[in-house]
């Protein structure tokens, strides 16, 4: 972490965001046809390398199960309005309605309803019943309380997601989340982050995570650089991060940890991208929040938009015109990169020669950050 | 490939745009009249540096022809209207009024109808006939099937261009274009591309090219780097290709492959950085397309921009107000570099002292990307 | 300072603004209610690293004292309006009133009346009478002139602020302030500046000053890039006094001298960088400016602004929706990075892992100018 | 000439433009009275490092004597508007009330007037008779033709002014001028230029000139960069001339040649930036343009915006508010860096501890090109 002297009594490394890189072709073609998009996680296995981001505007039991039918997998929020009310549509309804001066009081109000154990059951059940692989997610604050009636509900892949998640959380008021000790009580496969740094990433992968997400709260629902000063460009943390992985794979002889970009994914050439600094998956909200299906009804948002003493977000609206298969699988009628998200992969893939993601994570990739076009 | 360091997993080598850099003068000057842009491919000598792109909105049998009469060369698509339709010019009028909302769909539509052998043939014919050098394109995936026709109706020059072009490309379902043997075998000489990168030219020229095309669709009418995810600045383009050229010169025992700038080359700045880089010749679309005797009638669009299922672009309106031979000879009565193309490159060669294209190849640059002046 | 060439015949170093960098977490995260934002000058502790700048817009008596309630410092302009006029108000009232183009004209004006002893006396009295830190500042120029006065008046802190202040100030026309032996003779601790550099903050440390502040009127109300064409963009700036505290700590025998960043502090965001570029406290400006219980009534300015001869600057509006208290401690309903201040460094002191602000002076940084998001 | 990699077959060196770079605060401070801003050449004193440009819409007969009252130099330019016409006023006052679209083809017209000795005459003996110094400007073009004329005329400096002037201009067509043979035969100092590299003003100053002109059009008339691809960022291209100069003062045993930067100067913080790049002097074109008492009555223009073939330029409006004794002398009631130039350099020399321009060379700088504040 020493690259550039800031001033005489500081040095910082540089770091790239996916608009400052580009990936290049090499000297070899493929078929797009003979691209393989899929990956697996444990003994779960999937056709696109997509978890969709568990925040209300994105995944119901519904479009969980649309999504694991597509190929992907839905994350489903644990501590959202699902389990936190029997009827969340009527909310969903009213979220999308409330004009801009009151959303974040009355949103404020609607997510202080407390969530309930037997709601969490009956989601994941709900699921399950449909046949596709059952995730969901709780913040590291809750997993204590509920982990016991999330892995009896049944749950195949358990994530744990924050806007930081560290191995060693410290506080002086309440005894923290024992990650390491959690993870290896429990029967599921964890996933957990926010982690967006080599070192913070390396000691998530010895809790003995099945993956790790990579991001801070970088999406487009949030504004943690000008609120905390915190900022992680993504191309940066996914290749500190699969470095961790390589040098963790050392270390413990072999264990390989999945890694997934989560946040500042925007269009396919990003997914692209996340790929090729090393990720293996990309967990994915707003591009998602956008189908017509989803849902958000038009609007993202996410919890940490609510926080009643510092917000840091707030409900954003998306423009919706596909579907959630249209929006993965396409076909797509606009040139945006933000609709036949896997064919666009599958075809960048092509053009510079790759068959299988892993091998795609080797692919050259260029620095140009100032073209603008 | 390995300049700057992404991330602990990653490195990537900084590329840069026309757009990052400028030529500089040195000690001496010289007066434009006494410059000379002339150059040559194989046995064919033009006056200007200067391949129309083969689009519809640039070059009919036509414009071919007057663009052959200025001094540059022409290259048909003989993928396009012309070579699907008898009457193509009711086509090119309707694209010219197509509603936005509409356009995509209805030009998906008309480019379904089949290339038709017979209309190649006389397409050239009608080229050849009016005494200037002849040049056709073909993409990979149609060489197979039509080159025999293309030959046989008296090509001189045989462009095989898509949007990345591979010396070897892999494919499970199709025996591909075994781009080696075919140039081996042709008569005629071949300019083969995109290729964006050192190591994907120095394939292309191992297989026998006159010249080769450097570029990824980074033209006006593409959204590659949002969709795709893949970018190659130009200027890093061209002078990478440049260099393959060099070591395969060497590795031929003398063999000149030509280095043809395909793309992003809006203005007769843009055409004066690429020769810098090492190009010998530039390949025109928008800025072309742009005039008043275009086809494009102030449109311009790629084939790709009308893909079924994954459009990479779309068509653009380009304003118009000079013809064919204003913007490539002038005179000029505008100062944004859209006309006068070759007096700007005279006049950019006299100011530095250089007096033809080869040695200005080596004029100074400079890297300046920050000033927008 | 010879990192780039310039040119042949020059070289300078690259500096760097908070814009362009950005904290990232740590392997440790922490509860932000167990974070210490307190800090100490002299005999003097403080809940909060905040001073409040000595500007009209900013500091009355009144909200010195606010201000000192809340934990931070307010230090009042000795040469503005609370001690030209026995009541200020009536043209604080007026300022807030003025036609945009009779601002400057008029101010000039309000300005001229010249500073009085006996209110510099009465306006302190009045801050001790309310039991906060008392503090005042004077410019050099004026410094010999009235120090007496401020010492006399029972000031805590004596703040020396210019918009560059150094340890050896040459004239041909006057007897310049002697620094060193005005502190050494001086009962109460001095906080002098602003410095931009390594070398004039460490003469100005050799002075015996207590605190430095840094910057140079790169605040909101100034144009100084443009005018004078000198700008010390603020992460360098700070971390480079940084490295001069450190250095003169070595010399001399382990005197701790604070660094105060003073200009360039828009957000929290600029104060969570600021801290971990290696400043104690920070001195705001605008961002108090805009409280609405601020003396400006939604507007701001320096008083270089109305320089007679060289504005450089003018009165600024600034929108105005929390008073002091929820600007600096919160609660937020806005997630734009103006309010709660010190609840964000605290949480962005938690999320990384770090206990207090010494501490964070250590946090990793990153350079990433190019991400605008 | 070889820093960067641009790709394998071409490298370039970094070039900086004002706007990158800044300079910062030494440990000393000044009085700006103690500061001197003279400066000489040959014979010639001046009181501000200022020439104004020969262009018609700056230096008029009369601006000139103003001009040289104030203490600097205005240079009249030989061929333009005074030197064809016995009445110019008229044409000028034609020009300013031109609409946009008649505006390129009317001055074409206007400027094909042949040149006439007589009038040159008498211009320069109105300039004499007011007791300034006399100095007038020819294009390399000219010089041959009217040399004889201007010397006799009574000439006090002779500047040779182009786009680009090198020492060894070639030219099929022509006898090109001798520039060394000329400057030598010449009884008066030569200012000539453009020049914009190191290797290029190397070679004017072994002419034996008696200071070059950098700079390559990139004032606000011209848009040479994206006609021609030439740029020469100006930062860069003013350090590396002050370098040659400091060569050439080696090889020549002492000789030296006055740098003066031409172009790129649009504020005060320009000028500052200029001199600390190494420049003795600056020659302003559009910011005296601006002055309510220039000729181009409140617009500004170079000849090459009316090049017959290949315009680079146009008339452009320039906003005007003070005259030429405000704008550089002041007072200043803005604080945009267009008035009171001298007095902003002076503070600007003040604030950073130098009391001579010479010494003002040595100023510290950064590259800081990322903030737009």
């Amino acid at each position: 972490m020493s690259d550039i002297e800031i001033g005489r009594g500081k040095r910082g490394k540089r770091a790239w965001a996916f608009d400052d890189i580009a990936v290049v072709p090499s000297r070899r073609t493929r078929d797009p046809q003979d691209v393989s998009t899929s990956w697996s996680i444990d003994a779960y296995q999937f056709d696109l390398p997509v978890l969709a981001a568990p925040m209300d505007s994105v995944v119901s039991p519904e479009t969980a199960i649309k999504i694991g039918k597509l190929g992907g997998l839905g994350v489903l929020d644990l501590e959202g309005l699902w389990t936190r009310y029997e009827e969340p549509t009527k909310y969903l309804d009213e979220i999308a309605k409330l004009p801009a001066d009151k959303a974040t009081a009355r949103m404020q109000e609607i997510y202080r309803e407390p969530v309930k154990a037997e709601l969490i059951r009956d989601r994941l059940a709900q699921i399950r019943a449909a046949g596709v692989t059952v995730a969901g997610a709780l913040s590291p604050q809750r997993t204590a309380e509920f982990h016991d009636t999330v892995v009896k509900a049944g749950v195949d892949i358990f994530v744990i997601r924050g806007t930081t998640v560290s191995a060693e959380h410290v506080s002086k008021s309440s005894e923290p989340l024992n990650l390491k000790q959690f993870i290896y009580e429990l029967d599921v496969p964890v996933i957990v982050g926010g982690a967006a740094t080599y070192t913070a990433a390396l000691h998530l992968m010895r809790t003995g995570a099945a993956g790790v997400l990579v991001g801070f709260g970088g999406g487009a629902a949030s504004t943690t650089r000008t609120v905390l000063g915190i900022h992680a460009p993504m191309a940066t943390a996914v290749a500190d991060v699969a470095g961790a992985r390589r040098d963790y794979m050392d270390e413990s002889g072999g264990r390989y940890v999945h890694v997934i970009a989560d946040g500042g994914l925007g269009t396919s050439g990003d997914i692209v991208k996340a790929i090729s600094c090393g990720a293996d998956a990309v967990m994915l909200g707003s591009v998602l929040a956008r189908a017509t299906d989803a849902p958000g009804q038009g609007w993202h948002w996410g919890q940490e938009a609510f926080h009643s003493e510092l917000p840091r977000g707030k409900r954003v609206e998306v423009s919706s015109k596909f579907d959630l298969e249209q929006i993965l699988l396409g076909p797509s009628t606009e040139a945006d990169g933000t609709s036949n998200l896997m064919g666009a992969l599958r075809r960048s893939m092509a053009t510079t020669g790759y068959s299988d993601l892993k091998e795609f994570q080797r692919v050259d990739v260029v620095v140009a950050p100032y073209d603008a076009h």
